[in-house]
């Protein structure tokens, strides 16, 4: 990244021109919390829109379903969360602050030590030798590494019973494995099928703070595909490359982007890979392709007694389908977009400029109204009023056209129609590119066919 | 509603046909959750952008949010949620199951007597009289009326204090208060003007069980206008009309549409009233306009220490806004407009179909694509491909022509695109309407702007 872009330059955009704000900050904020603002609403949800369609709507073998956040406590005891879902955490008995012992390891070791790896023997080990301190308060007098389950817990407690666990989903993925056969049957579905699902999901984790990269509460784009065994590495990697066809698409530059196979799988993975991002902390996992083997729907066949068989229509053959799981947080890619996007450009006139290049898809306005005057509000108005009917327009008539361009810029706004007083003669205006900055002169009629075909993710 | 729907029609239906499943079905559901399936989460996702074209895209002065579901917990205190926001609720000593007393008298009463305007004491001394028992032993043996907090409670527990109580938001709007300032400052919106946000909220409530109705994770499409006191009450009036004129344009009927004002207001409110539908189940509420005067943004004064004074950039006065909310929920309305759309037509020859009658914009589906035999198959994927760059489509080679027509028909998709010999000689496939079932000729070039033109929302 050529303008040295740090975390604090996102941070200061994104709270400034409305794309995010710290969550509940007039009481000091929460937990690492974020709210997406009005520019950043409209950049999240066209990213979970480029997903969708390319995922879902394009594909014909993948069907989407939307899934409860509070899910029967006995999902989590099936999917393993209950019993070993947990991060090795340390606190210092000094400050009382509590810490994720393998971060701590990896950051002491700027990455050269691979902590994922180690056990907790060898994380405590490591920091020993080390002697690594708190890096709050700067105390040496660690506890022994102990995991806390990160799951959220609460209770439904209206029957007597009140003291049954519910927890917040930490993974969106089990609502398609329980809801498999569902929908194999009201879609009629043959394997290879996909379920695919955009929702929120919460882990209890101790945050680093950087800023939406990892969040207590975030939102998942994933997929689960279901077939035969003998398919399943072609699938894989199959995904690997669609996962990495979208990201580029959306506008990722290539040499920002790059794989990372996993070298400690879990018992039952057959293989796993990360596409990892350039990001201003340094290169970090954007999503991830899995090979689950029949670890899922085995142990969802068990824990429910109900069976998880899929029947082939032409063989009769009863089997249960491997699962490659293609996951990416819709938060994450949104940082690395406003990541890649973000640009200081040193113009002709000496000025400089700070401007988001985004996909015009994802650009949270497609086209701000400007009246040069005060005094054509009106034909500016109506214009705004025809554009809004087909897209997310941005309006704006205080301040210098030059200020307002600049404006628009920071918040990545493809095209600017500015109207002037041919507007009132001819019903022509000007139509200036974010990116060239060029201005060409388009009848009003023209607006809608010319942008439309701009913006489009294809 | 002339074919005598009833809820059971609609929940089978939405469960064979892929549009709503029991949440965590395989384990025995889950507490009244519900899973959106592959035809569900479109229609689900429909409505929604069908309410943020509306209310924000085509409104220059409303600006979105999306914000965290766990908040500060200092929100709830300022809210009054921590203090006394909570259900009368009566428990059988005999069957331990625990019920709304309000719900229990208006059940008994058929709707002649209004429970939310009645006290705990009104309210026990009414089931004494009526000697109602409980609904499901039949008993009658009350314990005397409680509050229950309806929070989901959790705890961040990641510090040493892991007593910290943590509540799973019971409305969106808080999130639109707290940054109230953050959003005028960054957009430099000037009063009146609006925040808006769809999200999810949860009580911890007892749900009667009438499906979508009422659960305990629901998601609310829900606006705050900020306004002058001497503006509130024509904006009150006039989102009144707006609400109404958004759920007609969907295509719920006015016959199935009411007004119900509030005789019974919060200390702080000016007005409030409801829309209510004509649900299987009764008149019920279906969206909720409120004049909540100073009071939200007074209270998060009072309790953050924050001055939440909005300055008049004419005047320079600085006061608090009244706010104005409508809010709607996403899933009753989805419920509603499955009602509304649920038909069973007898034909002229004798058979009959079940029809979905949905507004085009909201229909899971747009087109269909049907091969009038298999060995069409590559021209029909052909189309398909085609299609499904701009809308969400469905492809289905399997049974009778007939067959797939109802199947289409059940799922409200408005077009189905058959391709038969002649298409592979002149390009030209037949187009069926949903609703009129007629048939016309296009060219394949034709489908594209003939669709996209009859599935708008405007």
């Amino acid at each position: 990244m050529e303008n040295k872009i740090t975390m604090d330059k996102i941070v200061n955009l994104c709270k400034s021109r409305g794309f995010v704000f710290p969550g509940s900050e007039i009481y000091g904020g929460f937990a690492n919390t974020w709210d997406f603002g009005p520019v950043g609403v409209e950049l999240k949800n066209n990213v979970k829109r480029a997903w969708w369609k390319r995922f879902v709507q394009e594909d014909p073998n993948t069907y989407g379903v939307d899934c409860s956040i509070l899910m029967n406590p006995k999902v989590w005891e099936a999917s393993g969360h209950v019993a070993s879902f947990g991060d090795p955490k340390m606190d210092c008995k000094k400050c009382k602050q509590r810490f994720r012992a393998d971060t701590i390891v990896e950051n002491h070791s700027k990455g050269s030590v691979s902590a994922e790896a180690m056990s907790d023997q060898q994380l405590e080990d490591y920091i020993k030798e080390h002697h690594i301190c708190c890096p709050h308060c700067g105390g040496f007098d660690w506890t022994p590494i102990r995991k806390f389950n990160p799951m959220f817990i609460t209770s439904r407690g209206t029957l007597e019973a009140e003291a049954d666990k519910v927890y917040l989903r930490p993974e969106t993925c089990q609502g398609e494995y329980v809801n498999f056969l569902n929908v194999q049957r009201s879609s009629r579905a043959k394997v290879p099928f996909a379920i695919a699902q955009i929702g929120k999901s919460f882990r209890n984790e101790i945050t680093p703070g950087n800023f939406l990269f990892r969040t207590i509460e975030f939102e998942q784009m994933e997929l689960q595909m279901f077939c035969k065994d003998e398919d399943s590495m072609s699938i894989y990697n199959n995904y690997k490359e669609r996962a990495w066809e979208f990201v580029e698409a959306l506008g990722l530059k290539r040499e920002n982007l790059r794989f990372h196979d996993h070298d400690k799988l879990a018992h039952y993975a057959k293989a796993a890979c990360d596409i990892q991002f350039n990001f201003p902390i340094g290169w970090q996992e954007l999503n991830g392709i899995h090979h689950r083997g029949v670890w899922d729907l085995s142990r969802h066949q068990e824990f429910s007694g109900k069976s998880m068989l899929y029947t082939d229509p032409f063989t009769n053959e009863k089997f249960l389908p491997n699962v490659i799981e293609y996951s990416i947080g819709a938060d994450r890619l949104t940082l690395a977009l406003l990541c890649q996007a973000y640009d200081e450009e040193s113009l002709e006139n000496g000025e400089s400029r700070v401007v988001m290049h985004f996909h015009p898809f994802i650009a949270p306005y497609k086209v701000a109204v400007l009246p040069l005057q005060k005094n054509l509000s009106d034909k500016a108005k109506e214009i705004y009023s025809k554009l809004s009917k087909e897209f997310m327009c941005d309006y704006d008539e205080a301040g210098s056209i030059g200020k307002r361009y600049r404006r628009q810029d920071e918040i990545g706004t493809p095209f600017a129609v500015t109207i002037d007083f041919e507007t009132l003669e001819n019903n022509t205006v000007t139509l200036r590119d974010r990116d060239t900055m060029e201005q060409i002169r388009l009848s009003i009629d023209e607006l809608i066919p010319y942008i439309s075909e701009r913006v489009k993710f294809n």
